[in-house]
């Protein structure tokens, strides 16, 4: 017998491929819900959705990851041309954005699964393949205005999803930190490499960050140090004015520069009202080679192993993060951010002449989805519906009634009611009202052979109490069938199921239970 | 510079993969038009939804697809798992269902992409990657319940997208065509193939078909000419007594039980009140292995090269038809149907013990998306717009007035007004008003120094005839913001952009010109 990651027929194991899933039940529900939330919000802010194939042309990939780029799929050489699955949707958009040069401005978002052969954490949501939300503004603007706009982006919808005061913004600027690697003396073919070092702060202790460098990398230790000066910092408005303050930083083109931007920035995040989300973190530094300008990460408390998500202190590897660690799948693998992105002006430019300045961000729906379904089960009055049926239509005990049934599924049909029945000739009663009662359907039509002889038939709303005047039901005239059932499953025919969730979400924006998931939940 | 499908900067080609494409403005707009009035239609009927990897075990999918097999995409072997892309939604569903057997019972739809390395026909709407909406019932029922509502199913969705009278259902049964091939004396190992050429009777004539069993595959030239008498026959309840008729063939079980099964439908598609949109056609025989009932297609007018939906007569090569050949991609491709699907009850049980009968249907998204974007071209008066901006706010001439306008957009986010402003410090008031018209977007903000001052800022309609009393806009107080914008956008915030899809779908229903697309639309 097949089951789950059983022994299949054939001599082959029954099972989907390694960190890739199904998805179905109230799962499917749940994503659902983060998916409209999210695209609502981007919406909200003049987003149009594109859509690019799930595998581009090997060379159009080749040399945008860095590193990361062994982690690609590749397709079969089965003849024709040689392509591999997309990594992100970052770099289709900038194909999409190099081929079609009457687009010189573009709010973008799109919503679709990428591609990485890393070692999967399931239980993190690290997983083979997976969803991505992406939003990116593509054109030519004024300084730092759709960099703002992206980050109130975010900030709207983790607002929305129910984790307000519970998330962080991570910002830093990659001009300010190639400023500071300049002033602090690395030499200039050395410094993407100490920016990936950097960036491992917020898994590993400076000790152990010097050490890869000076080590591994071979900086000049009294360079190592006064880097370390620098990354270390956190902070907000005060950052911002002490570096601004310091004469050797700002003696740098680059650094200047940066600062310059974020200081509009956190002008233009204060008429936004999001400056308080906002960390700017220096440690902050991004794998990826693509980014010119403002990086961020957005992280909550449950973004272990890394410490506590506003420190003004020295990063530290935690008790509980260490044990975070020893749970995991694989202790090198972190949860990381929940969501991230920033500038990335010359992207485009590696595919055409034309440069397009671009900026973006890209959410990562498996972790949002962990989190928010920690927070449904833990509410254990709600029970979400997988189908949206208003009616099922049902035979009075000894009597099939077939036609009758199908009679009237049709007519409901016909004006957009959502009707089940039970396709047997001649179903059993309790049969019928446990179908209705696994779907939790909150209708249900009973059809009696008398009732109908007499033109009628009985309506009753199910899960009524006991003693409740409607309880048995309420008969109506088979000829106002449609008025008659369309007037009762208005207040459900928008989808209960969708109301259940809506709830659920709005109970978690009061609440905010959203942000402090069970633990064992996160590991 | 880079252009469509111009050269990259890398010496390689910018482009896509072939037999794929990018979907953006109002293609992807209408796209998911369609599929919300699919799945609309699908969770009508209870369905629920699942989600299925983007690839599989290599071995899941061995075998199922016989001579198509070749039309699979592998990944490459990178260490680890032999995957392939999944090459419809079908096999998956039944590894699916092996894989849970708590599932006994599910009326499932999936919306996915899919992937086949067929020779590209992209006019014609055939891609190497292309969208299928399924919907199947798995479960033990009564007999034909389930298959007479799947084929309600199409209907409602057909006649939702506006094409009522203009497409047919070819129906036909597995069990039928095994009984004819054995009456009419055909050995028990040729029955696969023989049927296999009888399935391109849409596309070929009877003497071509012929051919191919007499000479390619070897049958005796007097058993072709028995079946070629029962092949070629198309009707509907007539067709169906006269076979009940035929006493050679109802002397066999096999066609019997077939024949049984027709009549059951044909009464439950009567109940169903579609009967009328069914062709019973005998040369339809489906290219894949697992159907074991009930077998159908559903063809438009569109469906070249083969002859009119509804023919009486024996199928013959219409000069049009061959003309529309000429012209294609390629020759040999025809458009093919835009839905179809069929009964497998012994598919699940290839990957487990346990059987679970299925029946399904498929729809062909690139199809109904080409006939309808010709439609909603040929409406003049409409333009789709790609957003759903509901306000565009506005600085007058001579005044930046950025903090202020940044200050209005959030307060219309906060409560889910769609609003957009330039992102320029001092923007040109022409250009900001091009970009809301360039959106479509229909109401504007106009905010001015002086009348700030006196806590006030003008809302204008755009678009009004000159003449109309507020033409030039009204003046509202800017402490009443929120309200006075959410008041006016009330009509559109359902989405302006939905309803122009929506009421061309309408006027498609009523005028059903959806199904009279131009030619040159179709080649």
């Amino acid at each position: 017998m097949g089951k789950k990651d059983g022994g299949g027929k054939g001599g082959y194991q029954l099972k989907v491929p390694k960190g890739t899933k199904d998805w179905n039940g109230s799962d499917m529900i749940i994503r659902e819900k983060i998916f409209s939330t999210i695209s609502e919000v981007f919406k909200r802010h003049g987003g149009v959705a594109i859509d690019t194939p799930v595998f581009e042309l090997r060379e159009i990939l080749a040399g945008k990851y860095g590193e990361d780029s062994k982690l690609i799929y590749d397709l079969a050489d089965q003849g024709g041309e040689i392509c591999s699955l997309r990594y992100d949707l970052t770099v289709p958009f900038a194909r999409f954005l190099a081929m079609n040069p009457e687009i010189t401005s573009i709010k973008r978002y799109h919503i679709a699964k990428v591609y990485r052969r890393d070692q999967p954490a399931m239980t993190k949501g690290r997983m083979r393949e997976f969803y991505q939300c992406d939003f990116d503004i593509a054109g030519q603007n004024d300084p730092m205005l759709p960099d703002a706009e992206i980050l109130r982006i975010a900030c709207e919808i983790f607002d929305r999803l129910g984790w307000k005061g519970k998330y962080t913004i991570k910002l830093n600027h990659r001009k300010i930190l190639d400023g500071i690697f300049k002033v602090c003396g690395v030499p200039e073919d050395k410094i993407r490499t100490i920016s990936s070092a950097v960036d491992k702060l917020d898994k590993s202790p400076w000790t152990e960050v010097r050490r890869e460098m000076t080590e591994e990398k071979g900086l000049d230790p009294a360079v190592a140090d006064k880097i370390g000066e620098y990354v270390v910092r956190k902070g907000g408005e005060d950052l911002l004015k002490s570096l601004q303050a310091d004469a050797v930083l700002t003696g740098n083109e680059s650094a200047k520069q940066g600062l310059a931007d974020m200081e509009l920035l956190f002008d233009y995040l204060t008429a936004f009202d999001v400056l308080d989300r906002i960390s700017f973190d220096m440690s902050l530094a991004r794998g990826l080679d693509y980014y010119t300008g403002v990086i961020y990460e957005i992280i909550t408390e449950a973004s272990a192993p890394s410490a506590a998500p506003v420190a003004d202190s020295k990063p530290k590897k935690s008790k509980k993060a260490k044990d975070d660690d020893d749970r995991s799948d694989d202790p090198s693998v972190g949860v990381g951010s929940i969501a991230a992105g920033g500038r990335y002006d010359e992207l485009v430019g590696m595919f055409s002449g034309r440069g397009v300045p671009c900026v973006g961000i890209s959410f990562g729906v498996e972790r949002i989805f962990s989190i928010t379904k920690s927070r449904i089960e833990a509410e254990a009055s709600t029970k979400l519906r997988t189908t949206d049926t208003d009616v099922y239509i049902i035979a009075m005990p000894g009597s099939g009634l077939l036609k009758e049934r199908m009679d009237i599924a049709k007519r409901l049909w016909d004006v957009g009611v959502r009707a089940e029945f039970l396709w047997k000739v001649k179903p059993k009663f309790d049969k019928q009202f446990a179908a209705a009662e696994k779907g939790g359907v909150p209708w249900s039509l009973m059809l009696g052979e008398s009732e109908l002889a007499n033109g009628q038939l009985k309506i009753k709303e199910l899960g009524l109490p006991a003693g409740h005047p409607e309880k048995d039901g309420v008969l109506i005239q088979l000829k106002d069938l449609e008025s008659e059932v369309q007037k009762r499953v208005k207040g459900t025919s928008s989808s209960t199921k969708a109301k259940d969730v809506e709830n659920v979400v709005e109970s978690m924006e009061k609440t905010n239970l959203a942000a402090e998931p069970k633990e064992k939940e996160l590991a």
